[in-house]
């Protein structure tokens, strides 16, 4: 297989770091561009040590970034620039894939009052294949364009789907009880993620309304081809990595039909040939350790006391399934290599 | 105000150790004895460093200490101690508090299968009183026998309450998912809470059930009058102190007319009165940290995108309101004290 | 005891908050006024919610606060502050503790290197005291502005000292090996201190000199009337609260003559008086947790297989010994009330 | 390559668990044995989810486990257990690599002391070597029993030996002050490293005599040809993996001739050949999380304030280049592997 030349806009975050972690082990890429406004000319490894001896890249200035010489462009920078580079990017032949919310929303009102700015490009959301691709692979394969899945839409999707696709449960009542690790927000100086903020408490956040929830939503109607209703609860876990969701689902009729084992049954059946999505024996209690640093999400299916709820753990790492490593998983489906390229690596346990 | 002598069975828990940090300042009581089997003639200092100049007592051998002089016994043991010294301390006199589950719940079958002994004591199960101030104040008054309330059934009713006895919701599809700080599991050496295994990782436990499902379940069916279904599920915090339960209820026809704002009113009207419960103003995120060391449940109500579900999120520290606060506060109800003597410490924040 | 009343500058720190947390609990001050430049008009609970019920000051525009009325005005602003407002307030007969670095340095070219500052009112620095009780607590009964220490030089030299008061120690070798939670970094929105830069890590910072040496430096000088030499090493711990210091010393002559035994023993008899210091036996091991919230320092004398090095282990909660509750006790020293006064408080374990 | 058969013995701690991790990876091995007396019949990835698709072994009785025929067999169980088993596997031609302290003191009567159980096969103590390849290269190479090197050994001998080899320090007040994550504690049940007794505090421990001294001891003493005076305090870090050692030495004559920059080039030239010990440029600050899950030593040298002291940082994983990963930089040794197969795994940060 032909090596691929790997760009990555924007460096400086936890998800431009996750790349070039992954990138490093990857047997068919190579990150040749990495550009940051803020760190050009400096080596990659003065901000990010624990790369030593893995990467000799020293940030470039945006401007001045040769990223049409790329086969692939990741974008790792914060919504609103994956936009202002897609064009041009695309027009040079360069495939491109956007960690950020730019290209996820299809229904450009929706996107324009969550994201809080105008769109653009809005042909190219139209163009561009939503990065999921236990959901998505065969779009994937040929795509030019990825909006790489958000971490908790990644999760929850995949918790909910084979509900959904099985038609089990009452669509107007979703819960979607999530926590996520603080590097979900992002290696950015903020009071609301200090340490002493942050450590040894718990909280909600956005309870009224977050930006993944259209996100989710639209997911979860393409399957279900009607209306849900989702409510969608973010915690913020005194963690690192890690996001873990709580699904509950009222069963319908047809759901009530089924046990627990034969809801989780059709869970493994679902995923049986996703290497990356574990289904658990009914009963399974997954901790997000269990996926610190690997590209697993794990998901088990509970249905408590026999009743009327189904509940399902979903399990991932935000900084891989959830992004990172979920974008590579992208770029593998989109360069012909094998899925699972560079993305063996196992959980760091304990 | 005459003091009151206080002994404590099983006091090298963590809510003994809590109890005697919160009696050193009580200006009405004072701890006398203090029982353990294990530590018997050890100094309470020795274990417990922090109370240093705050306590000289010495733990005592259960089967020779004198509880019968004290006014009132605090049991801090493990399920099924109480049960033994019940009867014999309330013949004496003395006024008994258990923080255990032994008679927490009125239906003798239910308690034996999900605590798996035979009861010792059945005939003062009727006797006792379910320990939740803001439910049972004035039955507490007058209570020889107080069963002090687990940690999430305390927040998870107060939550719900308000909803329920307003009559507001669906009482086939109540959700609590609740999130608890590593120190409810107790001051124990087991593989499941060691700091390699919880820490910087968050799970779920028991969602197929969990001792305190039938505690809450009796309680909101007391105050709906009816039977409910509740699916309840706990999870692990890698914190020590703190428990966050987000509760999710279908509001029905009535509900559904009443905006997020005039459901916080409801609130705030219920808990008008109750020092250690303080309603937020509705959209608001409290966090764990915000009652560490205080008797405080902080309850803060959402209804997102004015939908179907109402969400109540409620924190405390599962060691004080959810325990030795809590019992400290019946205390000070059964003695004629103020009910907020010695409960009065503010946060330890940050 | 006539209350005194208090203010504070710059309250929006964990200092300011840590002040209000201790003066609410307090038997003989109130504050009164509190000051903070970016939150002027805000309700102190809405920035600090778990003093809810306790607290129902604003915070005020320093430049319109009438400082002046107050008794005592404690200063938690940053470096460079309380010297601008320190003449004013003496003049005006109000007594004034300064927790920043202003005053602490007597020698004002030291200060000005390490601070990178021209000092406003070297006068000031002069008539200041330094707020040690342990050491001056005759000075500070009669000062009218006190330098209140450092985190790092309250616990470094209450462990040092014994030692150098009896002469047992060369002083060219002494080295303090000193960890800090993130807290005595202040209330910031620094990458440095963001949760997932500093959790489940740990490291040294500021190894080639930190601001505090020469506080430290100044201390023992003092005690010892020599120079000495003193290697001091800060770590960043991942906790919020809590200060270790490991400190080492070599036995001279006189010191090797002596046991851990009866190197203990001093350190007993000479904080015999001090109900906030408390000299551990020989071989004890303290942990941060055992004064979190206390103004309480621990120390523990170990002489490791009776070689030529003695070590001591000093604990102390940065923020209350190491910061406010220091101060408090300086005001309580001020104003004749009794030493403890509002600083009795047990320690939250676990 | 021949790829070599692996066995381990006692695989239920964390350093088999982690044995595993890094074999499953391993281009050149593969573990076909693992034993464990109390999970015996049960698959590995059931008490282990993270190796899920990478190991389909099940826990072997250790009595009929059959390790003989394996090519080299790692020891993971506690102190007194290899040597039980070393004589007949280094009979049966198989090479052992014991990763406990069983052949690390080549002093019988200083082991039998430190360790309070007798020797069980002298013989083969002497036959040891003692598998620290950054001193040991040549002998490994064909070593037929390895001693792996404790956790604090590795980095305090690292970190220490440029400086003695050197002749620069003088070796009577040499002080290593070390910081350890729990994990160097093993997988136990224990009170002492539970969640709520270890979460948000720090102390020190065996302060007057870990065993891990007379193993630091003998190896400075090899490389001084003299006795040396070791003040060794370890300290316990509320992380999960990471040992961090602050390392102190009074410069001696020659020692105070070279600057911080000199020193360093000193410890950049004695580890240039060394793919694991990495020598950051002087004055640096390493943190424990840029070595999480990779096999690297970091060093970085100090001389603070040009004085008496030179002051050295030495970072590790210890789980990794403490344990599990150095065995297997041994077993690559012995087996004419390149040594970094398998060990190029990038930290896991943040």
């Amino acid at each position: 297989m032909k090596p691929v030349k790997v760009g990555i806009i924007g460096g400086t975050g936890y998800t431009g770091m996750e790349l070039l972690r992954i990138l490093s082990a990857h047997p068919h890429a190579t990150a040749e561009v990495i550009t940051s406004r803020s760190e050009a000319g400096r080596k990659v490894v003065d901000l990010f040590p624990s790369l030593h001896g893995h990467c000799d890249l020293l940030f470039s200035d945006p401007a001045k970034a040769n990223l049409e010489q790329c086969d692939v462009v990741f974008s790792a920078a914060p919504n609103g620039v994956a936009m202002t580079h897609a064009a041009e990017l695309l027009n040079a032949g360069v495939k491109m894939i956007d960690l950020s919310a730019d290209f996820r929303i299809k229904d450009l009102e929706t996107w324009e009052q969550w994201y809080g700015m105008s769109h653009q490009c809005p042909d190219l959301v139209e163009v561009a294949v939503y990065g999921l691709p236990e959901v998505n692979r065969e779009q994937i394969r040929t795509a030019k364009l990825i909006a790489n899945p958000g971490c908790y839409p990644t999760c929850i999707q995949l918790g909910f789907l084979p509900l959904i696709e099985h038609g089990l449960v009452e669509l107007d009542s979703l819960i979607a009880d999530a926590k996520s690790g603080v590097s979900g927000a992002g290696r950015n100086a903020g009071l609301g993620t200090a340490f002493c903020e942050v450590s040894d408490s718990f909280k909600a956040y956005s309870v009224s309304g977050h930006r993944h929830l259209p996100e989710i939503r639209q997911g979860l109607e393409l399957a279900s081809k009607s209306e849900i209703e989702l409510v969608f609860t973010p915690h913020l876990l005194p963690i690192v990595r890690g996001l873990f969701a709580t699904l509950y689902a009222r069963l319908n009729h047809a759901g009530m039909e089924l046990s627990e084992q034969e809801i989780g049954e059709l869970f493994s059946a679902r995923y049986q040939n996703e290497y990356f999505v574990q289904v658990l024996p009914p009963g399974s209690n997954p901790d997000t350790r269990s996926v610190r640093g690997s590209n697993h999400c794990l998901l088990a299916v509970h249905r408590p006391q026999s009743g009327k709820t189904v509940t399902v753990l979903a399990v991932e790492d935000n900084l891989v399934k959830g992004a990172a490593g979920q974008a590579i998983q992208n770029m593998n489906i989109m360069s012909g290599f094998p899925e699972t390229a560079g993305l063996e690596q196992i959980a760091i346990v304990p």
